[in-house]
């Protein structure tokens, strides 16, 4: 596994890393590539993606993400929140979002060889009086080597779940 | 009103202000000072406080602060979220911790001459199956000039709605 000390994520004076998420240290990095959305009531998109996950040596993760339109490099959505292990197989997530929607997941974490995969389900998804109904979502991450790939399944504005987004992103 | 376009926030190259979160930007900038924590489940502590409120031009601003344990070094707490404006006098927060708790408020927002204030009480605290139970939390900020003061109160663990935390920050 690379890049926990020398991560940019982990600058040298950063402390060691939790050895309660030590097995999550494939998340940890910033990562970057592309992804595309769809929806049946919106127009497909494509669209670039920061993310970055790190750590301050307590036992979670700090995660951040943002994304731009691809073609009018426009700001569109961001994210932040945080991993937190149970045990060594299972994963919270809570994630806050600038559309008014709070999301909480919970979810079990596999080690392979090369890397890593989380498969997340919400528990709650909470919104202001402002937000649009989103109902549930799940999320699929696949980290292989520096490469993190990512599906988001979405129930939302009347719509069954179903596919919404995928990325892949390279550290 | 100072440093919209020149916060360490918004740099050079960041786009102007969305309209709808201009009477905000007495929030923007990076902030740092220090805070005292008390409840009676707990020893007092006190604790050094970093805070970051950034826009991307969108009608929100993103909210990220981490904490220090003032004697020990250690740190204590983080959060991020989020603030969206309800017209020119409500706003709403969202809010992720790595406590596992997330919390959605909805407040009052006023201009004052010097700055602003907000008082936000929580609709919301939804928590994962291992967090620590926390019933309600509310949060007032004062921002006069380059200083911000906040008081949050909070009910949890079976104690009542109470002072919790205080902190002054400089940005």
């Amino acid at each position: 596994m690379s890049a926990v000390s020398d991560s940019p994520s982990s600058p040298p004076s950063a402390p060691p890393l939790h050895p309660d998420v030590a097995h999550l240290a494939c998340l940890l990095g910033q990562w970057s590539g592309k992804g595309r959305g769809v929806y049946p009531t919106i127009e497909s998109f494509e669209y670039y993606e920061q993310v970055t996950i790190g750590h301050v040596g307590k036992p979670f993760l700090a995660y951040s993400q943002k994304t731009r339109h691809a073609i009018t490099d426009l700001p569109l959505h961001a994210e932040s929140g945080y991993f937190r292990p149970v045990g060594s197989d299972r994963v919270e997530l809570v994630i806050a979002q600038p559309t008014g929607i709070v999301e909480m997941h919970e979810g079990v974490f596999h080690a392979t060889e090369q890397g890593c995969s989380l498969a997340l389900a919400s528990t709650t998804v909470a919104l202001t009086p402002t937000a649009q109904q989103v109902d549930s979502v799940t999320r699929s991450i696949q980290v292989h080597d520096d490469l993190m790939t990512y599906e988001l399944d979405m129930a939302a504005v009347g719509q069954e779940l179903q596919h919404h987004l995928s990325a892949r992103l390279g550290r």
